[in-house]
């Protein structure tokens, strides 16, 4: 195949009108495939259907004979805490069992940051001026969002396939006061799915840095491997109690794709300090989370090897549907020089950078032929990615022969938004 | 009966032994009874056992057809909305659905405030200087600490029979242009067990106020009745709607004292505009909550009248614990001018005023005999009550023999420390 840029001005026309040709084809079909979010299939929810019958009429107690169906229990269920605990690698007494969502949790981390401040700080994160998180882009819309819903200023570095750019991070944190969070999705990160290599775990430990900066590990994907063995991510909360930095990591985890989606357990890990505060402001939002449903995971997983045993089968129903899009992705736009992709061993994503300044035209020309892709941009902060060119591929919901469609329209369309590119500035 | 009063010395030191013979016949039984939380019998929590097998194993789509094991579905399930908007009498267009917590929902509304401010005000609430709420007193101890964590001064005013003092309440708004809140639990208010009556809802929708001004109606008990019928509430809703202070009201409600005690459905009803602003910050925090749950509920309740139903199997259960409170209170108390108490026709509690100045002394003597009793001062701001006389007695944990002794002691106690103080005094 040849590069596009290296094709005379009547080839790439040549080439223009069969892409159009293809493209109108694709819009005669009506096609409605949405690729946004990264939700579960219907197939994978299937996996869990015995969970909707738990934990039975008349089970109400657990293996401390604790009655849950009354209030109390404000930091989970002892068993519930030792499956994340052994999921996220941390000790149980790091952990804090929270309701039916992480983002919930490290949004309310924040909000309360902002009011109150955190353990090492010399007061709320609102007083200080300027207030910065760091974000390695290209990253996850929601995260940002929490940052632009408080005014919070957000830092763009680079996300390399070793973790953030560690050079960026420390240069950042030297020349910039107020910096006090930075956002990772260390294990097949959202959405290049890249994890954390050691050398990142250690350097992020040690780095000077405020005494109330914190480091958000969002380990949404923890257990979600595509191949086995799975990455390995090394044990940030141990480094930093090594480095003496104990209270610097909050570690974010939930079932939502694992069991279900809106009705699984998160969970978040701590320093000691930072725990009990966590533990004392929760304690006046709420007066405990729903056990019954803790319950119903650990009646239903029993430990972390019944949940790694459970995301194998997930990973059977994923792997075909992201082989389609490396598939697809190969044949149609490998070795144009248009386009590069991700190739991730695990998580919900695929990262596709298109030729700088076509992001958007991509997006427009996929949904005028019926394929929904996540807005350009969103994996940015306020939706701005400075090239407009990079898109996330969510391919765990359609099934595969869908997802073969939907990403050879998309080919389809980076092509075209490509030779467009390429006429108008030759 | 004698006031006590009116008795000499000589008679009150007499009796004054005789009572401490009493008390130390209990402390000899190693009593361990807890009467300070509003919690559930376990016999009442049997009733919605079966719904610990909903919604069954291939039981995922609600009559909408939407599969409730996938993300979205922020304001809740239109089954679950009707279900509460029945309960309390406002239109489903109001209400948002949330997790398991409607304190939880009344703390994250008055955060998102002092952040963000709300629809009609100038600016975010924590800007307001000596930002102010009413607290008709006494009251619910968990609504208090969450203005005494914000910081928000607190303005004590008499809980009548009728509802707050409305005299008091107008006075204030006039006097004091930082108040922004009143916290309200309308129907068989904690602890009193009052219902405000149509005038008090009357004024509380018509009385001027900041057009950020907020009524923080917590209908916690709005379908509690011990007696048939239960008593009447005023929409409130449609008294602000009608006095075009569409705004104003925030209702909550929840099922944790219907289904399950932390695995309940909570939910709140706003003005169009602050429901509008409550779901576009809530998206920020989640993506949704626990929509299994809420068709576990709707499963087993099927609708409003269903509720109903139920909570009048809740009250068979309740009435002879309220039942004996009252015996023994009667037989122990009356007529000696030592105490009153309240009689409510529902929700979970019974409010005592002891004699000033002995409330915490009755809470030290009665735990020292194995009954333990929410601290006194709970129902004021800061744990303070001014007179020192008000006990909260919570009897719906217990059953009515084990409540019947728990009364016992407080009674003797309530009336060791009646004595102590008139001797003392005189």
């Amino acid at each position: 195949m040849s590069e596009f840029a290296k094709l005379s001005r009547p080839e790439l026309e040549g080439l223009q009108e069969k892409l159009r040709t293809r493209y109108r084809q694709f819009q005669t079909k009506g096609l409605t495939l949405d690729m946004t979010r990264g939700k579960p299939s219907p197939e994978q929810l299937d996996l869990a259907n015995d969970m909707l019958a738990l934990p039975g009429a008349d089970h109400f107690r657990d293996d401390q004979g604790t009655d849950l169906r009354n209030y109390g229990g404000l930091d989970g269920l002892p068993a519930m805490k030792q499956i994340f605990a052994d999921l996220i690698s941390v000790a149980p007494e790091h952990i804090i069992v929270g309701g039916n969502s992480s983002l919930a949790l490290m949004h309310d981390v924040i909000l309360r940051a902002m009011l109150f401040g955190v353990p090492g700080g010399q007061g709320p994160w609102r007083e200080i001026s300027n207030l910065a998180f760091l974000c390695p882009c290209p990253g996850y819309d929601r995260h940002f969002a929490i940052c632009e819903m408080l005014g919070i200023r957000m830092i763009t570095l680079p996300m390399l396939p070793t973790g953030p750019d560690m050079d960026a991070v420390e240069q950042h944190l030297r020349d910039d006061s107020a910096i006090r969070g930075i956002w990772i999705v260390p294990k097949y990160s959202n959405p290049t799915g890249i994890t954390c290599n050691a050398a990142t775990v250690k350097r992020l430990a040690e780095m000077k840095a405020a005494p109330d900066f914190r480091i958000f590990w969002d380990n949404a994907y923890c257990v979600h491997d595509l191949q086995e063995p799975g990455d390995d991510l090394a044990d940030l909360m141990q480094a930093c109690i090594s480095a003496g930095n104990t209270e610097r990591p909050i570690m974010f985890a939930s079932t939502s794709k694992i069991s279900f989606a809106g009705s699984g357990i998160a969970a978040m890990a701590l320093g000691p300090e930072s725990r009990k505060q966590a533990i004392d402001l929760a304690s006046k939002q709420t007066i405990g989370p729903d056990k019954i449903n803790q319950w119903r995971h650990v009646q239903f997983f029993q430990d972390a090897a019944g949940v790694r045993a459970h995301m194998r089968r997930h990973a059977e129903l994923l792997r075909p549907r992201f082989a389609a899009v490396q598939d697809v992705f190969e044949k149609e736009l490998g070795g144009r020089g248009v386009a590069t992709w991700t190739q991730p061993r695990g998580g919900y994503f695929v990262s596709l950078d298109v030729m700088p300044g076509c992001a958007r035209e991509v997006v427009r020309l996929a949904g005028e032929a019926g394929v929904k892709l996540t807005a350009a941009g969103a994996t940015y902060p306020g939706g701005q990615d400075p090239e407009d060119q990079n898109l996330r591929i969510a391919p765990s919901l359609p099934g595969a022969e869908e997802i073969k469609i939907a990403m050879e329209v998309v080919s389809v369309c980076v092509k075209l938004a490509a030779i467009g590119r390429i006429l108008k500035t030759n």
